[in-house]
């Protein structure tokens, strides 16, 4: 074994004014040694009084680095020999993955998303203040797994005033967006013996994923004009039935008035849970948006609703209000899953809703998306006048038909290489459908709808048809990245084991 | 059927200056009235023209509202008859299960909690307005499921330096608190291929039946005065293991060195992940903190840590270190399970670590907490001189031998009735051992800790001893509670049906 010597072997430089303390420095310098290999293991340490020499400083430093290395696994010591570095077994580290995030086009049509350059940042900024000027301790400790006791009053009232529900805060549950909520409720139905969930066909396609990833069996049920064929539910063996009432996704149509009634019997009939995902159900532009099922029948509906479509989706704040016999499970489930959402951001939201700031907030950006849709529609029928459009009353996307024979993935990918970024309704389809894309248009100004259209309807004349298109299977731009790389990842092994 | 004929039959009363608008007002009353029964299925309406008459208001409004209820179910149409109630399935409604919170004791000596009343509300303050000030639209939108690139930066430098991790931003994925973490690691590891994951025993019981509950089996490993005795890893049939090397839960020891070689030798060996969950390293009070394992095997290490005993626990925020090959499908799991943490608070989180607002805190909070520990010391010796006080050179809490025979369950439910709260160590165990308790201090003051030993030393006098002490599985009084209630409705269930 190499005997080193000094500290100048060692390539050790520490000085006063660099760092918090010199005896930091100088463990700091020797973990980077070891670890780069620069410090093979094995080699010998100079004594801790040559080395405190070489560096200039006491030798009580020297003693208490060594000492902090030995435990923690840098050094070995053994009585009446040198401080070694000790040997590490290799791992082999792959190289690290970088994941890049995926490039942000000019021109995104993303579906769902709101304008959140205008989210009132001040009077959020105002509730925060607020709520943290009165936390006491129980605000800043563990959660309430349900949410903080005042968010799902404020909750309660709101949705009672919006959306004619019947909601107590005992009811609710506060969850980090509809995707979790969705995933709780799919994990406690299970556990309940639930087997199967009708859904809407076409109907989310992340949300059929995330049924199924819960262990729950989906079946399809077709969505027409007056919105799901609730006749066809009784062919089903099915314990619950996820549903879009107010506004289908992502046809845009509202479920009618027959079919409703039609609904709430069935389920009564066989005991099965209506899952009522009310996503967008606040922009209804030309009338008063529809109540929710929830209201008619509390007992047989669970009610989904989040703030990403009306405030901003980084909030992450979602919510259940639930069927007295589900409560309690979801919100054991909240708590395994972890241990409860923000409390802080909770209260700031009650803050929020209690000072009416979230109706101020859609009174302000109604008529705005009202003239994008609009816009958009506008941009369509001057550059794409043979395209039928769909789902225009109401929410924050149109539905809009593609000629046959085009592929939808096809068409997505020339779009961006014009930097316009659509999105095509395959993935929302449980079978192969006519073509279509859904347009989101509240996070576009009207100028950036007329050129992005513009670009679209330029590349859609040069997308040739094809008797087989495509099928996606996961709609988001950065799920569909994350997993192509885990994909990519796995089929690399398979290949090194293979 | 009845004929109902007027407004004064319905007991409807709208007035101007009630509410938002006189039609909301109809609208709310008749659905009031028609979920309560007041109005049975069936009921005929009077005309709009009838009602409109009778209230004062003009018919647009009547015409609005039954339109409206009929499109939400309420109200059924047919042409040339009456406008009638609908007729509602009637749902078994189950009585409200009111999940009233867990009454909060005087004393709670609940371990690994931080005191939240130092909380540094001014520089959080600061941060999210920092934040909200700055933010783009990136922030505002759909977060990256890894997390903010800011703050996974800044986490990185802080663990780093505090630490002595090797840490990148693009090897980070912020979670929703450890908790989180633990299960999305756990899920990845599971879709690996791993079945078992070996723990230390005694160790964190709610991290064995998280591990469980993802589908993994455990095989509990016994730990020493030098922490887990890692040479009995390689008689197990394991692929990864979870420790805290730096401050073993619950009993406070120090992984030895010589072990922390051979257990990476071992993972080495066998490509196993060793998880390594670094819950309290921040608290050392008699010398440095003992670096993370991570820091000398990154390809091998899956390094969880949080913000829950360092600020709040209500913030939520932790986060893993991953090898290169977990990273993106842990990523994965984190959008799927949510779509990411909330990003204001990941960006303030960064802002406050960027100005040294967590080293601040921690200088500030851990002689508070040394003081706090030696009153518990103190009061143990002086209230409870023959017990045995494990654990006290670091962390936030103390493990404490209680008399053998001691049943951990029936001195808890006495010290309740005192108003203090304590913690077996029976959940903590993977097998029955010794009576023992584990007392948090840093949330107490020093003459609570005082007033709490007394009455339990009272308490504990006037408890007798018994030949088979009951085991308690969870050690989460809200968890407890709620898992109480779902067992309890599940019993009624099954009375029921059976």
């Amino acid at each position: 074994l190499k005997r080193t010597t000094s500290a100048r072997e060692l390539l050790l430089a520490i000085g006063r004014g660099r760092g918090p303390t010199l005896r930091g420095q100088l463990e700091s310098e020797l973990r980077a040694a070891i670890r780069t290999g620069r410090l093979p293991g094995g080699t010998a340490l100079p004594s801790t009084r040559a080395l405190a020499a070489d560096l200039g400083v006491s030798r009580g430093v020297t003693v208490l680095a060594y000492e902090q290395l030995i435990a923690e696994g840098y050094l070995t010591a053994a009585t009446g020999s040198a401080t070694r570095v000790a040997t590490r077994p290799s791992h082999s580290a792959a190289p690290a993955a970088v994941a890049r995030s995926v490039d942000a086009p000019r021109y995104d049509f993303r579906p769902g998303l709101p304008d959140v350059s205008v989210f009132p940042r001040r009077a959020w900024l105002s509730s925060l203040r607020r709520v943290l000027d009165a936390a006491t301790g129980d605000a800043l400790g563990y959660p309430d797994p349900r949410g903080a006791l005042q968010a799902r009053t404020a909750l309660a009232d709101y949705v009672n005033r919006t959306r004619a529900t019947v909601a107590h805060p005992d009811r609710m549950v506060l969850c980090s967006g509809y995707a979790q909520g969705l995933r709780l409720l799919a994990a406690v139905l299970r556990s309940r013996g639930v087997r199967r969930v009708a859904v809407e066909d076409p109907g989310h396609g992340g949300q059929r994923a995330d049924l199924q990833a819960m262990g729950l069996g989906v079946r399809p049920v077709p969505v027409d004009g007056g919105g799901l064929q609730v006749d066809r539910l009784r062919r089903l063996d099915v314990g619950a039935v996820l549903v879009t009432p107010a506004h289908q996704f992502p046809t845009g149509v509202v479920l009618a008035p027959e079919r409703r009634a039609a609904l709430l019997e069935w389920a009564a009939a066989r005991r099965a849970v209506v899952i009522e995902d009310d996503y967008d159900a606040e922009y209804r532009f030309d009338r008063e948006p529809i109540g929710a099922l929830q209201g008619l029948a509390e007992g047989a509906v669970a009610y989904l609703g989040s703030a990403s479509k009306t405030l901003a989706p980084a909030l992450r704040i979602g919510w259940l209000l639930l069927p007295a016999a589900l409560v309690d499970r979801v919100a054991l489930a909240k708590l395994h899953a972890d241990h409860g959402s923000p409390t802080l951001e909770q209260l700031a939201f009650a803050d929020f809703l209690e000072r009416d700031g979230l109706d101020r907030h859609l009174r302000k950006v109604r008529p705005i998306y009202r003239r994008r849709r609009d816009a958009l529609l506008a941009a369509l029928k001057s550059r794409l006048p043979g395209l039928r459009v769909e789902g225009v009353a109401a929410g924050l996307h149109l539905m809009v038909s593609l000629p046959p024979g085009t592929d939808e993935e096809a068409l997505a990918d020339a779009a961006m290489t014009q930097s316009v970024r659509i999105y095509g309704a395959g993935p929302h389809r449980s079978r192969p459908g006519p073509p279509a894309l859904l347009l989101g248009y509240a996070s576009l100004s009207e100028s950036d709808i007329e050129a992005g259209v513009a670009l679209l309807a330029r590349v859609l004349a040069t997308t040739a048809s094809t008797a087989r298109p495509r099928r996606a299977r996961i709609w988001d731009p950065a799920e569909r990245a994350l997993a192509a790389r885990v994909a990519a990842d796995d089929a690399e092994r398979g290949r090194q084991t293979g």
